[in-house]
């Protein structure tokens, strides 16, 4: 891909002479070889772009690098995200079209441009869109319905009448439709509640490796269009997690938990059920969250508090053992004192 | 279905008229259609009640709503339960009987009425018993025996001569017989210690999507009757989870450690090794919990305290800053109370 | 297998007229029959070991147990490990060689004596060691390569290009190479970042069920020789695990950390991206890591500090509610001090 391309995408402009220089790879500036395109996210690289080897350089506004062809950029990081897309390879791990291994009933539609890879089933009545490509040993139980440009790594399970949308990503061994926790009690007894909803996942959402969402009681368990949930996080019956939500690793929601839009979340951060998160809210990575908060909150701990106010408890816990010998010396000094003014 | 049906199978009675209604779902207040019954769990829902378009609600007792028919019981989120399940299709997902697609050792004993999905492997001896379904792309390796009217999910793994009991539920890409995380230490070089024990699956007992169960060192790992575990659960090797048990998602318990009958365990709560929680105890979500505890304990926090202990350092906790900066006044004022009365 | 072959192994005597006992298993004091040798790890247990029925035990140097053929060794631990591993049966879950139902790309090479199993899925261009066994329903995506005498559990999910050591062990449902979790972000939508990297596993690594571990943005996430991983741990992409380190179930690690060598870590415990953590340090369990840390260092709690500090600090904790009071007393106390003083 020539340079020029690659400028012209990004609205930025090519230095003189360096419109065709050849350009095959991103690279990391360390990594880069002379074929390859780099970025410098702020000024505290420049002594590695200054000894990058790399072909070109994504860097902010106004920033020159002696000797080195730049393309000058709003937010490098994100050009670097744009130009990656470029060169990464989406193409199937088993080749295209429909695998001989694939085992898929008569009565799914599956798209004429769609791949499906070997050891995958298809149940009945399953539709799959165009482009969109599914590869091994994956299960689509009876009745689920793929959008366009998706992908499906090896190993995701897709239980029945669960909806994706278009361009979504679903990452190996995921679990999307799985039963709901619920029970009610009989005595000291369990009587299991069947889950009669399903899971709806929008357009442009990704959902990370070993991921479970479970499937909702009547209404639908609801990912909204371009949230992103990494590995192993657990979503539980009836949550919604709001458009542009990002959750970090092993995340877990209880049940009937709303996720507002543009929500950040914390590694292993934990909710209870039947709360609501306000939009634009951050979550500290390992908070523990019982109550609602409002709209743009910055929380975190266990149970989470206002950020700046957690701080300050974390930073007074580290006196705790000097304020109880304190707290006991001031009492022996009052005594004294009582006792000399009596 | 017949309200009438229903009645009796809860040992309620039908108002006037209403016995021939036919109910065709169950669903939620809000969500119901007019073949469907619904449920109020409390008074609170009046108004939703009130409202419904539900053929008919079940109410506690001596409740009446205007112009609805309500089946009066004790319990009404129990009798929800058990009518949802009347309502529930636990038809295989992939078709009766044995698919093309599995792959069945041939001395493996599957019952004439067991269903076995398309990519499913089955190893040698195992043995599958009467109305069991067993979804797609499951592996049982060998010598795994599963009793009767159990459902496999598709993507789950038994490993090797696991024994499962009757009416058990095994999750999506569950993992039941891995091996134990035991290390003996030769320098500064681990040596891997194998399990030669097994895990034991008693009846009733359900286990959630991606959760994980080492096998046992020498004895087994047991699940008794009626637990329940949620999703991405973590036992490791010789644990015990007793009767009619329930644990949240992501709850973590280490090797030995043996939980007691009807114990209730928050999400994403974690337990060292070789302790005992008594039976009836009460864990909260994301407690740390590093000794054995007595029957009917309630616990919570990291390191786990009693519930109402805890409650009371948490709100303790607010005051911190304040405290360490009266603190600092105190110190102050003595000092200078000291330096009059000297 | 006689008892003087286990001696020999062990560099340990057999007692006079012991030698040729054959012993059949290994198994604990408790549950040992009459061909098992067993092991007592110490004094404690001499009781047990008194009336253990097994044939041999692995005792300590200068142990003595009446009535017992004892063998003496320097870690009876140790020791006992060593003799598992003797008796542990290896055997691939589903027969010898390649099974029929194994889908195996015709550009891939398997080694003459490695085992693949039923449903596994191999991509183009894989290459697996000799000696290698894996089970069934895997998926090694295109390009991966495993070394020798490596054990693939069922349900192991192997995405592409990733390299694999010798002697690796990979549990059931185990991904390795799943995609990073990184975005940009173009106002509040979010861009992909795609992953150009890949994972590499060393030689002797162990992962348990579960377990994710995300493929490097540019350069690759590492595993080195000998780590020990339990079940449902996340790896971030590009983060290294070191020699030897022990993360126990359900830890996980942020992008681009780096664990030393020797690192121990409990279970749940989470780490930040770009920190850096000491040889030989321990983080205790539910730890939450922020900052870089020497190496030896011993950290827990949340925020993660110095151990013994951290006990001190929970110490003090209990303390709270009551010292909320006695501050209330003293501030009184001192008032009615300045007023007498006044």
């Amino acid at each position: 891909m020539k340079l020029q391309e690659i400028a012209t995408l990004l609205g930025s402009r090519v230095p003189k002479d360096a419109a065709d220089v050849e350009i095959r790879r991103i690279s990391s500036l360390q990594s880069a070889r002379g074929d390859d395109i780099s970025f410098m996210v702020s000024d505290k690289h420049s002594a590695a772009a200054l000894q990058s080897e790399a072909a070109a350089i994504l860097v902010p506004r106004d920033t020159a690098i002696e000797g080195k062809v730049c393309l000058e950029v709003g937010d490098p990081y994100l050009a670097y995200a744009r130009v990656a897309l470029l060169f990464e390879d989406r193409s199937p791990e088993f080749g295209s079209g429909v695998h001989p291994g694939a085992i898929i009933d008569e009565t799914a539609e599956v798209a004429s441009t769609a791949c499906i890879g070997p050891g995958t089933v298809i149940g009945a009545g399953c539709r799959i869109g165009e482009d969109t490509v599914i590869d091994a040993r994956c299960v689509l139980e009876r009745g689920v319905t793929i959008g366009r440009e998706c992908r499906v790594h090896s190993g995701a399970t897709i239980r029945r009448d669960v909806v994706v949308g278009d361009r979504v990503i679903l990452q190996a061994n995921a679990v999307i439709g799985s039963e709901g926790f619920a029970n009610a009690r009989d005595g000291a007894r369990f009587v299991r509640i069947p889950c009669f909803g399903t899971v709806i996942i929008e357009d442009d959402v990704e959902i990370g490796a070993g991921t479970t969402i479970d499937r909702g009681n009547f209404e639908p368990t609801i990912i909204r269009r371009g949230a992103r949930l990494d590995n192993l996080i657990h979503i539980a019956h009836n949550v919604e997690i709001g458009e542009d939500a990002a959750l970090a690793a092993q995340v877990g929601i209880s049940g009937s938990t709303k996720v507002g839009n543009r929500v950040l979340i914390g590694g292993q951060a934990g909710f209870v059920g039947h709360i609501r998160i306000g939009d634009d809210t951050f979550v500290g990575a390992k908070a523990g969250i019982s109550k609602s908060v409002d709209p743009r909150s910055k929380i975190t701990g266990y149970p989470a508090r206002d950020l700046m106010k957690m701080r300050r408890i974390e930073a007074a816990q580290q006196e705790l053992p000097a304020m109880v010998k304190e707290l006991r010396r001031i009492r022996a000094e009052i005594k004294k004192l009582q006792q000399m003014s009596s």
